[in-house]
């Protein structure tokens, strides 16, 4: 029925980022997935390890090997952090066009990078031209890139939520807070006893509270956006739900005078043409379920009590508008087709 | 881009079906919902009563209205039972074509319903004239019908894993077992104390033990599969998630020569033109969380120990192909459309 | 074997709290509870209400009547805002004991809790003669009160993360944020349909972004700690877990040349004779896994990033610290025991 | 105040039987754990591994040695199997009592264990002298043993439905049907992908279908209840729970003439002295939730539509009466002690 014109591969398809992007492909009208790679389970169905793939995919995971990948027109790097700086030289070299999932070119600065992650990048001549994949920030050029790093789930949550008002001067650019939670799926698919259901089940907690890795790609969006180094304290929380993220935001007003309407109206105006960014009401309360499986982020406004602290409430699904929908949403702009192909469906509710 | 040629109505649509239709159609390529009706929520928006359909639809609540209805090419009925038999008539005569997800016209024997649901049917006259809303077991009848009872969730569950042992005669038809589970979304969206996550969560219980309405609806379909009456011994359990049902069936073996091979072979032939049924290899275990928002229905056979007992296990999702998307299943046959039109993304894993 | 030589009774048995005072005083080395009242279930056996009480109590609960109640040695309000105010001034008249686990007189200045909760308060002439119920603070106080108004869940989570760093001057009264989560069971037995697990489960929100009720009660307490009206933003969050509090508390150090050393010591020294606040050590994250059905408060600091924005993480159950634990502390202080006493059981993990 | 004159050892106190243990014996009044062994973790303090023990113990964890071992009263085996029946000979040797939580002296006939477990047992010439620990049915010959092999905790649930049925000829032995669910912590606290929340919350599926190391167990037990050989059919399944096991059994009624209220009768007077055991009024459903955390066994007996089949629903808690509550049950009938010592605690509701 539909004409299945492009083809992607994806690379370590055995995460939860990968079974995303399989099942949003599946759906999508112009695009089929040819090649899913796993060093560790070559020769494995995919549909074995997802079960909910039985019925949509006969692919078996391969190899990963460059000479197949470059016969795709798009190649998704859904592996952890350090995978794929080490194969993107020869990609980018053939001069297929790649959206990373993973943190390794997200970073403008390597020596941050390095910091944080703790090892030497591999590629850092490759970081300049990587497009830092946030299509709400970076659309056109999103579109003429050959390299998208895509934002981090965290990392889009508060970069969607505070743009706006750094980038207008409505908050001052000390004291941001981002308080933020997320589901257990944003662990990743790996045999942790913390992630057990009998240890995150019914509990709630925070995690790597003195510092976590995207605090520095939170700074380095807020700080293009404010125009000036900006800081932000971070702390993520684990919440006993498989899918969701939300980050409670807290910023204090450069100009108390402003009106509630006004801000409104400049947040609204800022995403009018951003298809996936649905500003809701002021005062509203986004729900993590609202956004279940879809590529919409939830955001509301909050003055409390009409003092001087804005805070907002931004919500996504960590593995779609948080990875693997935002991926897609990037190579749609990449291939030319509309911005929302394939990624249409309401969340799913209840 | 598609040509949404069909209009279809929605009565009922304040529950968690009503919102399930409406989260399969908005990305049905033929159909449209043109109205939705509540008596209790009329002129509220349906996308602030469902936040996942925030952008989906404009849609507000009307109330239910004759007139308006008959101009739908179909009209679902999401409500409870004794809703739809009380509007049936005038419907029917205004040669509207109806999928009633509640129980009204379920039960052939207007006695036993009568019994079951206390009260009084008051159109027994258009009951046998309800096709059963069962696709697997009913397609040519579903295609011409004009008013279609869709099958409940449980019954769903059950009668799609004893159907074929029985229709073929490998179970006996004495000491049928089905052990059911289901999520809370099946209770509905009414505010029920035992219902709310305090008490419903982190928690496991049968209940209706001694008698559930399901029992006579299933005990309807597998007589008319074995040929002759047929008993079953129905326990229905409540589980702390949201979606999902397995039936976990057991009965013993008319032949206990016959081999596992034979039975499984049978078995998928059984089912070898149903797209939504999925036999999968001997001996697997399908999890519910495989079929999250799709209209699969996943069955494995077990035979403990090489003994006399087999052991069936079928799970669906209850608001999917236990209802809404079973419905719509339904709606297809009848429009002459594609059985699987709109039904064919993946479930949400994980 | 024990002498339970202490006679108390409840107001307002049906709900959480009330429960809750149930299964721990059923464990209490000196006290026997003797009535149990509810206007609306008068006559069912609290057993039938709460199976986890079979076997442990044959009471059924009653009407509540004053002369009854007045022969208690204390009397346990474990009520909805707005019914103990009513039943007050009889009791204290009658020279009976109360612990009233309700908002009706934690709130100093009338005129906001009439504010806030929107209605007269029909005995403020006791208002002043409350302590208010936080043992940490005011243990003295509460030894030789006749009317406790026991701090609420939020409140004790945010005032026992806040208060040893006002009081000493650690942190600056401005931007004071506690953005707080709490399990569902703190929005009580009630049927609601936001609460239900199909609503509340597997998601995650703000609520009462805006101004929650329990912000005068917070800001009341922090300003009697540092000394001077002092303002804070409170954000709570619905977490799909039953039981459990966190408070994620953030403020700006007064002092940036202080060391982490020498703010834990005086957190510890702070609570050096408080047997139920547990200081963790630097840098650690309690979950409220770790305190569920207990009485502790567990805390833990961070400085993110070695910035100025110091970081204070506060665990409880809500139910127990949060609620019918804490009131039993203040009997046990009320009547001369153990603070300890019937408390002393160590968290359900897992 | 109490005077904890016994002391106990705990081998491999790293699991959740272990920390369960922990919880139960530090609110013990007669007993001390002196020693918690685990070779990966030696070194490590308990309350490190399990927060709730925060302030409960100061012991870390020692390597297993015999020689410390043997000065303890009693020796719990928290271990998998495999690993108690290594140091049992040297321990009865030295003339210790053992309780053993592990499979390694359930089974009688050495070959069937060999069979299940896969491997050769190390000291058959012990299990003669292993008395089963189902205090229910071996009161007296607990209080004499050196050595007790605890009921595993799916055999708990279903002997104890079964056993007065089967004892006093009500039910046929033929088509014994056990469907049980269990929460995740049965699974143990090990790193399985299979156990992340992500994978197995918000899901329900059977697994070892086709047959379970418990069902041997369960039919040595039943065998000896009916005075025959018995087999069951037994299928477990999974819940997203963390605790609580329900055994929903189905038998075919010896005598249909035989009345609700005899069998009501029967089951009530074969418990009659078993403190531990609830038998419910008829036709109730038992939650797992009401035992969680405690050591009662609740059961209630229902006869769907008047049939012939009757159906017996059991719950526990799988750590509790399924494990540690039932092994210092058995401890405290060894030494002579009140048999709920230490156990009366209610469940934690909600």
């Amino acid at each position: 029925m539909s004409t299945k014109q492009y083809k992607v591969g994806i690379v370590g398809a055995t995460g939860y980022t990968g079974v995303e992007l399989m099942r949003l492909l599946s759906a999508h009208p112009h695009v089929s997935v040819e090649i899913a790679t796993s060093r560790s389970d070559a020769g494995t169905a995919l549909a074995d390890m997802f079960p909910n793939l039985r019925g949509h995919t006969d692919l078996r995971f391969v190899e990963p090997d460059i000479a197949t990948l470059t016969q795709c027109d798009i190649v998704f790097f859904a592996t952890p952090h350090n995978v794929s700086m080490k194969m993107m030289p020869e990609l980018i070299q053939a001069g297929v066009r790649v959206v990373d999932l993973s943190a390794d070119f997200r970073l403008k600065d390597v020596a941050v990078w390095e910091e944080w992650y703790n090892e030497k990048h591999v590629c850092p001549e490759l970081i300049p031209q990587a497009v830092y994949g946030l299509p709400e920030i970076n659309r056109n050029e999103i579109k003429a890139a050959q390299l998208v790093a895509c934002a981090g789930c965290y990392p889009t949550s508060v970069q969607l939520g505070f743009w706006p008002l750094l980038a207008n001067g409505v908050l001052k650019e000390e004291a941001l807070i981002a308080n933020a939670a997320t589901g257990v799926s944003g662990a990743g698919r790996q045999a942790k006893i913390n992630m057990l259901l009998a240890e995150a089940g019914d509990s709630y907690s925070s995690y790597g509270a003195s510092g976590h890795r995207h605090t520095p790609e939170i700074e380095q969006g807020l700080s293009i956006a404010a125009g000036k180094p900006t800081q932000v304290t971070f702390v993520p929380h684990l919440v006993p739900m498989i899918r969701g993220i939300q980050a409670t935001l807290y910023g204090q007003l450069a100009d108390s005078t402003m009106s509630n309407e006004a801000i409104q109206k400049m947040f609204e105006a800022f995403y009018a043409d951003s298809p996936f960014v649905d500003v809701m009401p002021w005062g509203s309360h986004p729900q993590t379920r609202s956004v279940k499986g879809s590529n919409m982020c939830r955001i509301a406004l909050h003055r409390p009590r009409g003092r001087n602290t804005l805070v907002v409430l931004s919500v996504i699904d960590n593995l779609t508008k948080g990875a693997s929908g935002q991926a897609i949403q990037c190579m749609n702009l990449m291939l030319g087709l509309d911005e929302q192909a394939g990624l249409t469906a309401p969340a799913l509710l209840p």
